[in-house]
């Protein structure tokens, strides 16, 4: 796996049987109230994060409520011109390039750790490009049976080592795995 | 979920998409040397399994090797006729029947603790009767992004408990999750 001079780290909650959301939804509507706490601790941890289209509706009117500098956010769409109004450069960009170009561009301007949030087809891509250093998943304790699977389609197979193991709650485990030739990307305090 | 006579325990190992095949195959080709080792040991405790014809297809000659009635190996298919040859009353039979009717006959022939062994449709066929009372599941450090989900098909959401987690090696996790309302089925010794 390349190195690239911004690290990326992949958020999901996922189900036992790998999916994120319901079927016929977006959003991860199954995630225990512990790891939407986890999730928002977690954010702390990034310059930028990158989620694609589907993900940013289902949660525009937070991002655009709390979009800053601190945190450049990027969302990936094939038709960027729709968006203009939403957009707010440094804190709240769309783009439609490829992964690679957008982390090149990210470190360009000084990034150093972007989360990716999803969904499966923004996985995928970052996944099939080499460029996800780290995995942080949280494994809620419910078979779903259908829904987005975590990788939304075809990549090559991609080995991970396990970093971390935690517990956030009982029943709901996170677990930190670490891209092979990857920095970790080290769990912040509990 | 009701509680059985006979005790359900799904046995599977998954990739951290979820996958329990890589694309095209049938079987856990991913699976580590320290799951495999894991499963043939897990085996010990049960003394009948169920399993799928195209799982079953796939491990036939391992299989009628070593049939003996100490386990009494179920084969859910369609089409019993064709197997004919292959039938050891006791020790591997055939059925087209509904999971809870095997389990009723298994009950009726003094069978206590059942291992579900796959594939991903008779995996989803005893979730959806609410028939699983605990899941041992390996997680492989590995992400595939195509192939058979653990759960191959809708299913209504299903909740567990998280019992157990053990490492398999430094980077393969086994998790055991109980039912709501089953009786825990504990990890044999390590």
């Amino acid at each position: 796996m390349p190195t690239n001079s911004v690290q990326v780290v992949l958020i999901a909650v996922i189900s036992l049987d790998g999916r994120i959301a319901r079927p016929g939804q977006s959003g991860a509507g199954f995630a225990s109230a512990a790891d939407q706490i986890w999730f928002r601790r977690s954010l702390l941890e990034f310059d930028c994060s990158v989620m694609g289209r589907r993900t940013f509706g289902t949660i525009r009117e937070q991002v655009i409520g709390r979009a800053d500098t601190k945190r450049l956010r990027v969302v990936m769409t094939r038709d960027v011109a729709t968006h203009g109004q939403d957009a707010m450069p440094g804190a709240l960009e769309f783009s439609s390039d490829e992964p690679g170009s957008i982390l090149g561009d990210l470190a360009r301007r000084g990034r150093k750790k972007c989360a990716l949030l999803g969904g499966g087809e923004v996985y995928r891509l970052f996944v099939q490009a080499g460029l996800v250093d780290a995995l942080w998943l949280t494994l809620e304790p419910v078979v779903i049976g259908a829904g987005t699977p975590l990788i939304d389609g075809a990549t090559p197979e991609t080995h991970f080592r396990l970093a971390e193991t935690r517990h956030l709650s009982k029943d709901t485990l996170l677990l930190n795995y670490t891209g092979h030739g990857a920095t970790p990307a080290p769990l912040p305090p509990a």
